[in-house]
């Protein structure tokens, strides 16, 4: 279960990476900078859409990583253009890639900390499911919100990619 | 996992209570009618407010009624005020309430659809993990937005809610 939903988050930066695809067209198409859209915020205290997509990477990766006990990649948070942004996230989705089955026994079990956190605890359950899961779709949805509220043609399909259904019997 | 999951999203049901709770504080303390938010979106082609808490709910209530085989409680879409969003939030948590684990046994293997699926179904946990999931926390995330770009004073702990942490040992 722990490797099938860290697949979403997965799927997830996938579509957001189109999400940001479609934003440059959209931009180039109305003769504006692409990149203007990387300091859009949809209220003056929240971060704007860079710190939302990198944010949404953190979380997809460093969840993946206190639930097998690996070492993440490093990323300097230097991203100012859309296609770094793009960039960023296909590393996330390479590192994601090499994670297996295997990797997530136990994951349930592990105990997580954050520096932040003053030496609590949480178990990889209950961080993964009241912790990183909202905070994944958080920052994926806000992003696809400020790029709505600026005018990119989006849809709700944009978001959750295609479903794997069966054909009827 | 699903009952921990439904579980999740009975919390973000109450975070999202808690949400236009401080919304209709906010509006009360700047002089206009709460209900105002109700209406606002953050594009013209987007659902307003309303219709994301609907939505939300409707989430929460179809995905646990369609992994457990259970009839979900109707609601009939007539929410106009804030109060009665809340309203409805409460029938889908208090709905939420008397499931317990074991209803959630052979979750993964149902066959799930839609009427607009045209027949094509889904697993249990693919349709889960794809798709229930995702919408709860876009519906939830949005609604969130909505209220942030319209001033209300919101953090992400108001979202989150509180965490399982554990003392250090």
């Amino acid at each position: 279960m722990y490797y099938h939903l860290i697949n979403q988050m997965k799927k997830g930066l996938g579509q957001l990476d189109h999400c940001l695809a479609k934003a440059i067209t959209h931009a180039q198409a109305k003769g504006y900078d692409p990149n203007v859209l990387a300091g859009m915020r949809l209220a003056p205290d929240q971060f704007p859409l860079t710190r939302q997509v990198q944010t949404a990477c953190d979380t997809a990766k460093l969840s993946s990583a206190r639930l097998t006990g690996k070492e993440a990649p490093k990323h300097g948070d230097e991203e100012k253009t859309l296609d770094e942004l793009r960039a960023r996230i296909a590393t996330v989705i390479a590192w994601l890639d090499q994670l297996g089955p295997a990797d997530f026994e136990g994951a349930a079990e592990r105990v997580v900390s954050q520096p932040r956190w003053e030496g609590k605890t949480m178990t990889g359950a209950d961080y993964f499911v009241e912790h990183a899961l909202p905070n994944f779709f958080f920052h994926t949805a806000t992003t696809y919100a400020i790029l709505r509220h600026n005018g990119v043609d989006l849809g709700k399909r944009d978001y959750l990619g295609a479903l794997t259904m069966h054909a009827p019997t």
